[in-house]
């Protein structure tokens, strides 16, 4: 056995699980998928020094990596139900593994997710997540959005970047948003998916990922931020590293909505005007200089 | 737009096309899978430095790691379909992603694959190719191995050993099974796969791939390699990177199998008896002491 097969045999397949959408056991070269709707897929790797930093636990590493791919599905309305995880690490040790499966195992009871399979090359700490979800009733797009409807988040904005400066201070008291990202869960996603029309999640920072949203739909907006809707400054809004659902719905739909998610905000309307307007919460127009996080941005 | 935009938007997008399986144009959260039958899937990272060298043509990066995650989907005896890239690059460029973007080109159209989405960020440069195929007929698993199948090789080994050397030693006067590794068609895919017990595919060297085959068979082989199986020498029983098809098979389906890939070898018989024995074509065991190629090896 090589230490790629050691690894994966004493780590990862413990964290593995078969199912009906998944019925075969890791170990051969392919995972199998058996889905009678269409399938959801998106891959998306987080890099030590990027997109979290080197001293952060395994456990967080892996739970954090998870749950940003998971995002992707909730996004389109739908919830994932597995994934394959590339894993490259420079030094691989049992301790390293260990903590590292440990995330996973917490990722995947608490979110009812199957890790499916998987690799291990030697390079630069890299996890590659590419995850799958069954599409149910609507596929949301980003291109979904109508005039007149209301912008929402599904929490707080902040609490990413806030996350990050706690751990960057030393303070790792509690997992917070940056180190454990909470997503929306199964029954609210499947619930929301009929009363909302375009989606996203909050990744690159809320003004750049509104303006996908906006030019995929053909739409401006015009956003006006209440103070409780971003838990430290108008900065939250180009903050990133969020994950919570930026999405569009009709007005009609807002009791139902804010019944599904307590703690989500409408915090502006999508406009026939292609121009996105930002205005504090006494009205007053506010400028952005930088929109949203660019991993590139030197 | 920020770079990531940028890259993805003028030489990503270009690469991708929607069809039946794959109906969604990229540019959302997710890609969409509408498969009927059971999807393969496979993920596999292509590293520099450790998968292929630094000075290796962004064109050759792409094919060659599109190529080593296919050949996964043709070890479970079908063909690939569509396939997500997540790259990650220190620096990008135009220049690097106009020849890249050319690599994956080649590919898809060589060999009728569609891109289906990606992300880029920022990190050592690594490819994480994630390949979808639906399943064909018959799942070819490594547990299928037969007691008295005869033991094929698609194609000669070291192929990939000899194109490594060329490439270091500069001689680049043609792409070879290194920088470009050549894969069974899809025609003929299809027709073996009704033909063989068992497959693999040649990445760690056949001698280690063997024993997986064996293994999950509970099963063992007696191999003896004919001269012409191997282009080198006997080394390159465990060379590896040869993305060859190591497959077994009843020897009533020789003449069909032979017929199919004239360039196959008969390199032995699987056994009862849970041992792997090597001769070389006067009969002569030969003893190995390394078995396969590790990315962790030092």
């Amino acid at each position: 056995m090589n230490k790629e097969e050691y690894y994966l045999e004493n780590y990862i397949k413990p964290c593995t699980e078969v199912s009906e959408l998944f019925p075969q056991e890791i170990g051969d070269d392919c995972a199998v998928i058996r889905s009678s709707s269409d399938l959801l897929v998106s891959t998306d790797s987080s890099i030590e020094g990027v997109h979290f930093p080197a001293n952060l636990n395994p456990y967080y590493i892996a739970y954090r990596s998870i749950a940003i791919a998971a995002s992707d599905i909730l996004a389109m309305g739908s919830y994932p139900d597995g994934y394959l995880l590339s894993i490259t690490h420079p030094k691989p040790s049992d301790k390293w593994f260990d903590d590292f499966s440990k995330g996973i195992c917490a990722f995947n009871n608490e979110h009812n997710v199957k890790l499916i399979g998987g690799d291990l090359s030697k390079g630069h700490l890299n996890i590659c997540v590419t995850i799958f979800g069954a599409a149910k009733q609507n596929i949301i797009k980003r291109s979904g959005a109508k005039e007149n409807d209301d912008i929402y988040i599904s929490n707080t904005l902040g609490l990413g970047a806030a996350g990050h400066k706690s751990f960057l201070g030393d303070d790792m008291s509690m997992p917070n948003q940056y180190m454990k990202p909470e997503l929306i869960t199964e029954e609210v996603i499947y619930k929301l998916n009929e009363l909302i029309n375009a989606a996203i999640d909050v990744s690159d920072g809320l003004l750049l990922d509104l303006k996908r949203i906006c030019k995929l739909s053909e739409k401006g907006a015009a956003l006006s931020v209440p103070k409780q809707a971003i838990c430290n400054d108008y900065e939250d809004l180009v903050a990133g590293d969020d994950y919570v659902l930026l999405f569009t719905a009709n007005e009609k739909n807002h009791e139902q909505i804010a019944a599904l998610l307590p703690d989500s905000k409408i915090i502006g309307k999508i406009t026939k005007e292609k121009k996105l307007r930002v205005s504090n919460s006494n009205g007053k127009e506010i400028n952005f200089d930088a929109f949203g996080w660019d991993s590139f941005k030197t």
